[in-house]
């Protein structure tokens, strides 16, 4: 249950959380005076998904806590159809660890879930990292039929991560070898590995995204009651959630720095993980009311 | 001629380079080991329009070099009808001055003008800072009749500096307090003055707005020729020059960060300052090919 001196996800131990009729697999590494930083993982990711490059230097000035939702890798139970009934796991876990408040990192699902929450129980989080993600209500999120991803997810030679290396990056060069390096990075993790997702996973995800893309009431109100201090951040070339989902995210959270970083897509944050973390950090160690650091 | 060594707007003298025919009024101060750095100025600015707060903490590091374009202050000369006809003068100057290569900080109509360098002669420039500013084509660029910003400008009560503190900054207690500070900042310098523009700098500015607005061939096409590491920068609350301009330059810019600011207008450098200049030194120390930082 206690946190674990190893900082770095190549070797932290995965722990299991027993609560709220659940096992929650999740790792927790990392030390420092702040608070700790929630990680909320992408479609079909588990602990495994996670680049140290994005986690380790973050873990040096305050714990990290990675978390699998329910019936991801290890953990029990069925992945929720709903990003809300996403949340009501994580806050499960959260309130099972007795952490009454900390500091979110939400990438792709994982900034809707961040999102949901943040609405829900306000008082969870203190300030919010939201990355290639979208609002409720946004538009064309995760559709994995267009051609400019079903050309890569069907091509046979693109097994295990490498699909990664495609989806998450931009076609160039300079962001296909950050891809590469970004693969590597996640293989260094040898054992104590999460089993890998499968099309169970995948489909009631994707049910979710259905879901989230749905404009209920006036859109993007609800966005406005959103407080927190956010740092929204995104490729320009993101094929899986274009970045129109982050301008209308910024634009109407009332409190929103964006960060677009060029040559890069999905996995903008792996991409320039030097660049994210040292940016993450000086957001993360303002105390000051405004988003602006 | 030479640099002097009085790092701040508030005191450094103005001096005037002659050259091309005409007397150019500037500044120059501070110094450092990197490339100086160039300052063009918004819509009837003056030297003494540039906030302290946001040249000072760059000039530790580096020469700054603020200008009066062509008809500014006590620059000699009739102010150009288009941005093209400014960026020959500010080559011009920097000709004048035996300065073949510096970095640039553009702000409005001066990231304009900074586009149409990197686009006409692009050795000049190493890294671009855009802010508040749109690329050739943009849309709704400074129309002052909207009721929005008319109801500022026709109010008797904002005379002088008042009125920036209305349209440079968002309606809001904690924008508006920014501006306070802004205008009080801008008020420290004494002496040495550059008289205030008058209608036909106005005017003659207004008409170079129309001509950039207007779509040449296909829209933003020239952007992608103009490979500079780039920061582009706004509010989003920006109403002089909606920040859907700094989209269209970031995405169509091939390496371009963007950073937009919460609860902040067009003056979003003068109501961040230090969030701004630590950004701007951040990315201006940077040798990397790529705009990240």
């Amino acid at each position: 249950m206690s946190s674990t001196r190893t900082a770095s996800n190549t070797t932290a131990p995965t722990q299991f959380l027993q609560t709220n009729g659940h096992s929650y697999a999740y790792r927790r590494f990392g030390e420092g005076s702040h608070l700790p930083l929630l990680y909320l993982q992408h479609f079909t990711g588990t602990l495994d998904n996670w680049d140290p490059a994005v986690s380790d230097p973050l873990a040096s000035a305050r714990e990290v806590i990675l978390f699998d939702n329910a019936g991801i890798g290890r953990s029990s139970g069925e992945v929720p159809e709903t990003v809300a009934g996403m949340a009501v796991h994580v806050m499960a876990f959260l309130e099972g660890l007795r952490l009454e408040r900390c500091d979110v990192l939400g990438f792709s699902l994982g900034g809707m879930i961040a999102q949901q929450i943040a609405k829900d129980r306000p008082s969870l989080f203190r300030r919010m990292i939201l990355v290639g993600t979208a609002p409720r209500g946004g538009e064309d999120i995760m559709h994995l039929e267009k051609p400019s991803l079903a050309k890569h997810l069907q091509d046979p030679r693109n097994s295990g991560y490498a699909v990664l290396q495609k989806i998450f990056f931009a076609p160039t060069t300079t962001s296909q070898a950050a891809g590469e390096a970004f693969i590597a990075r996640l293989m260094q993790r040898k054992d104590d590995r999460e089993p890998a997702s499968g099309p169970n996973v995948a489909n009631a995800q994707m049910t979710a995204f259905r879901e989230w893309e749905r404009v209920t009431g006036e859109r993007f109100a609800d966005l406005r009651g959103v407080h927190h201090p956010t740092l929204v951040m995104q490729g320009f070339h993101d094929e899986m959630i274009p970045v129109r989902n982050s301008y209308w995210l910024a634009e109407n959270l009332p409190n929103a720095v964006l960060l677009v970083y060029p040559d890069a897509g999905h996995g903008s944050l792996f991409q320039y993980s030097e660049s994210f973390t040292r940016h993450a950090a000086a957001f993360l160690s303002s105390d000051s009311e405004s988003a602006a650091f």
